[in-house]
């Protein structure tokens, strides 16, 4: 039975524990946040659970033995090392630091310790994304020649982020998850109208052999909108995430080229056929990360979402602070 | 009565003939192109215009007032030169030409000879740009915030331009038309997959006033958007040009910012009203262009799509070209 | 403090001791289900209220002032009748009974003993049909034509009543509560599948003054639909309650007729304007309707979900089933 | 070569015309008209084809082989009986006549003289119901349940035909074709509010075997609907007319029954897999009969859409006005 403490009973963190609550081989010990509200309402639904102020109380109990830690990102460090310290496992929501370097210290203390980083990437057990991965691994679409993300709506708006900080995370986790080669370089454009923070944000990355990656992220938008389209070789997808029942098509659609001689004798010809839409899973993916959690921990085994993911997401949400402060300006990575 | 000679029967040019042929004031007595079919096409439809192959004769003839240049792009420099030389005014289509360098020779021709040149930037005479110019001079929005613009679609690949030269100039013409305050400066990314012409391509343009434009052009998209946001302080809107009778929604919708003291005491918050799809007027927007340009030779107007409107559009698209080799470098406008 | 002992503690009687907990001046003090399992959920979650498996403890209690009958429709005359005569006020799920009969008995003696009954119109209380009644009541949709629904998905079967008795209601008590004039007359066919009892059905009420309303209802559809057109003299509204943010749409259509001489000579044109999306109120409407009913009891009024309504309602699904054995005669009501 | 003589040249007249004239084996050589401009327009644009104001010129011509009736619908019995009379194959507009005697009394002339009758249900070649009937033919649907059609607008309304002769007839020809065993009996209801003929409708028609089909039809709805569902045993399809690319889905959802022992044990299950949208041709549908009309009287071919199917649908057409007329009694067939 793993043990685990939870740092941060906000939104999401109230999922957090409920999920490993519902799991096998894990079970929430103990929880902690500073707002006395947040502490009562946790002890109200999970009398049996310790409940605390001071998060060092969890990192350091013997009765704990990994530490969720669902924070604002600016705390995501300091928690994460002094749990790490104390040979705490930890689960920390994304993104995982609030800089490469920090990124980087946590996963060199958890591998010289031996202790296990999952970072947050939530999306990547859902249905949608678990698909996506299973038909571009059997290689239908084809080379795949572009991802292009709009995911926008009103709001809300952070305090201490901007809207790549916020938003971006989950398409830069699924893009690091799904496309083979890394990310080269990246360009961002955007600007900030309301609070001194850019909310609307485009950003372009540049991956091996052509592909490239855009994300449209915006706090501004009267519409939401979660969107992609990733277009390949032979075939092309569109995932939306706001259809319940029809979150991912693929169209039989490409272009095909014919090249006779020179440049001037290309013949395209454009191929269009049938639709269709798999059948996606409808478990909650958190419910299944939490449970992936725990089985990597009795496992010893590395998860798709480690340290190392958490530290590609950064390294691109970092680069994208630094284009987007020389207006475009391309960041290599 | 204005004659015109048009040189180009393709697919657009047959529209240009039809639309020159059905308003008053106006009469196409010359129609001019290099392949024998397209040209008997003409003389069947047309018996009593005179057709050739010859397009120095269209320029040239004293039964000619002004040409209408529909042919691709490269060759609109020379024939709009020959045709002001001769002393005709000239409906050009989009994009003017294929330099910032022949477009100002054109503007500056015309001046001095006192003819007219019209950009065929055919979306602003389109029921939709019209109320939505009207409702932005309104102020309905209020501050404009950004204007959002995806245009993809599967094909078609051009052999000479890329992706932007094919599509964008439609969203650059409406948003010199509609944005108050000029571009200044421009960020471009995307790839080449297919003929070595980008097929997939990202422009950021940077307004005064932190106005933002982004321009998402795709030939390699499995289903056809044609969307535009266009986010203000007050309202925002979204145009949908494939939807047959809601093309134009307005939310009312926006973010309220109260500034206590300092930047940490932001009360933000989020106001969502009724939505309202005003009725936007069907009439062909190329049969009003055509009149436009018959009525702006009578009344010596300058039209609001003259050779000026066409210098910027190019002056953007050059400044795409130049940002795209450079992998999204920001280019002065 | 009206104290309220409910009776089924299913899915719907988890949200109806939801909801009656948390209004001002309720509170549920008893909970009642013959399934074990359900009793102890209860019991969970509700520490302080007393459970039971027998209802007759619920309404003889002296500390319930009203009960809640939340079971299948064949047990509602009983319980409901039980607690009338032991002076409960009752709040009895749709439809109201399973005969008129049975209704118009609980009526009489619920005005004789002075008690309130309140039969579970939900949908009387959601934000869209309130909205949809003030349109009305303010005449912007003119004279009303017709009443068009589409309430369609696959399953859920039931074992006891057929797909009319299953989904018309909430239809039946709309249109019962937003037209003004009383049904006069129903037709109804449809066709049993699978299990015995008509799947598939449709339903036209025909009311006084030309109004004519149809119910398509469908436990075999492919797709879930919750689409009403409403179509008057002045404008017409769509309702698509499957739409999060534009459940309301009102059309500034409608036709108009020039009678000149004789029937030859109508003119008919057609009027299109703009579309316009109502905010629409989000409010959980069971929540609403749970306060409603202990302030009707405690203020002594007669709501409009009152027997009533239900008798009405269950007149139109009484006359559904014999016309649907005679495959379609006209039933009055 | 079949020489075509065309009465009635107004807006679906003027597609025959254009569509005789572009197959093989056939031309359009009389166009005939009672209105002056309709005559003048046809001569413009079809220099060498006969006009003329009479009709008889059309159906004694002995340079006419076969004659297309496009007129309104009370003109159809005379027209077409005048043609066979003179030894014309006829093609005519549908509803095929405005009785079920008049059109047995056509059929009956037709067959004794050895005279070719096609009426012209368009739809049943459109690309959209010549892949429905393939895959009802494959048995991918299973044993079918029921056809469900909303076909709904604003206007036009016809002077001389309530909304069930104008707007059914294509629903009717469409099941006619597509459902194997023969239309048994029908109900319809509606009302008229405008001009004295129904503009709102609602049609059942029982199939053997528990098929049941229903027609929504409504000249008064503000939105255009043209959808219809086909539930089936094993698998269920939407048809939305209106979707330019995905006319037709199909979706692999189902209900299974488990009978054990008695109704009461029945366990009724839901199987919901993907969905699948087959490529659907777009040739012209009147291009694909017309060349049908001309090879038919060439092989001398009985068409898919010949007399008999012409009398089918006028008797679901007049037991209709009759079941109308009586509120929804049922006629049978």
């Amino acid at each position: 039975m793993i043990r685990i403490g939870v740092i941060g009973y906000g939104y999401w963190g109230a999922n957090i524990v409920r999920n490993f609550n519902s799991i096998e081989g894990g079970k929430v010990v103990s929880i902690c946040d500073v707002d006395g509200n947040a502490l009562r309402k946790a002890q109200r639904l999970f009398p049996g659970t310790e409940v605390t102020s001071d998060f060092r109380e969890v990192v350091t109990s013997p009765d704990v033995d990994a530490v969720a830690v669902v924070t604002p990102v600016s705390t995501h460090f300091e928690l994460a090392k002094t749990a790490l310290m104390n040979g705490k496992h930890i689960f920390v929501e994304k993104p995982f630091t609030a800089s490469v370097q920090q990124a980087e210290e946590l996963v060199e203390l958890a591998e010289k310790r031996n202790l296990l980083i999952m970072v947050d990437h939530t999306f990547l057990f859902t249905g949608a994304v678990k698909k996506i991965k299973q038909i571009i691994e059997s290689e239908a679409l084809g080379k795949l020649y572009y991802f292009d993300s709009v995911r926008v709506n009103l709001g809300l708006f952070q305090h201490d982020v901007n809207v790549v900080w916020d938003l971006a995370p989950h398409d830069l986790a699924i893009v690091d998850y799904i496309i083979d080669g890394n990310a080269q370089a990246l360009v961002a454009t955007g600007e900030a109208h309301v609070n001194g923070l850019e909310d609307v944000a485009y950003v372009t990355i540049y991956f091996s052999d052509k592909m490239i990656a855009h994300l449209n992220v915006n706090w501004l938008s009267p519409v939401k909108v979660r969107t992609t389209l990733i277009g390949g070789g032979k075939k092309m997808l569109v995932w939306n995430d706001l259809d319940a029942d029809e979150k991912i098509r693929i169209y039989d659609k490409g272009v095909e080229v014919n090249n006779k001689e020179g440049i001037y004798d290309l013949l395209i010809s454009y191929r269009s056929g049938d639709m269709w839409v798999p059948k996606v899973d409808q478990v909650e993916a958190l419910k299944l990360e939490s449970q992936y959690f725990v089985d990597c921990i009795n496992n010893d085994t590395t998860p798709i979402n480690d340290g190392r993911a958490g530290i590609r997401v950064v390294k691109m949400l970092e680069a994208a602070d630094k284009s987007l402060k020389k207006k475009g300006e391309m960041v290599y990575l």
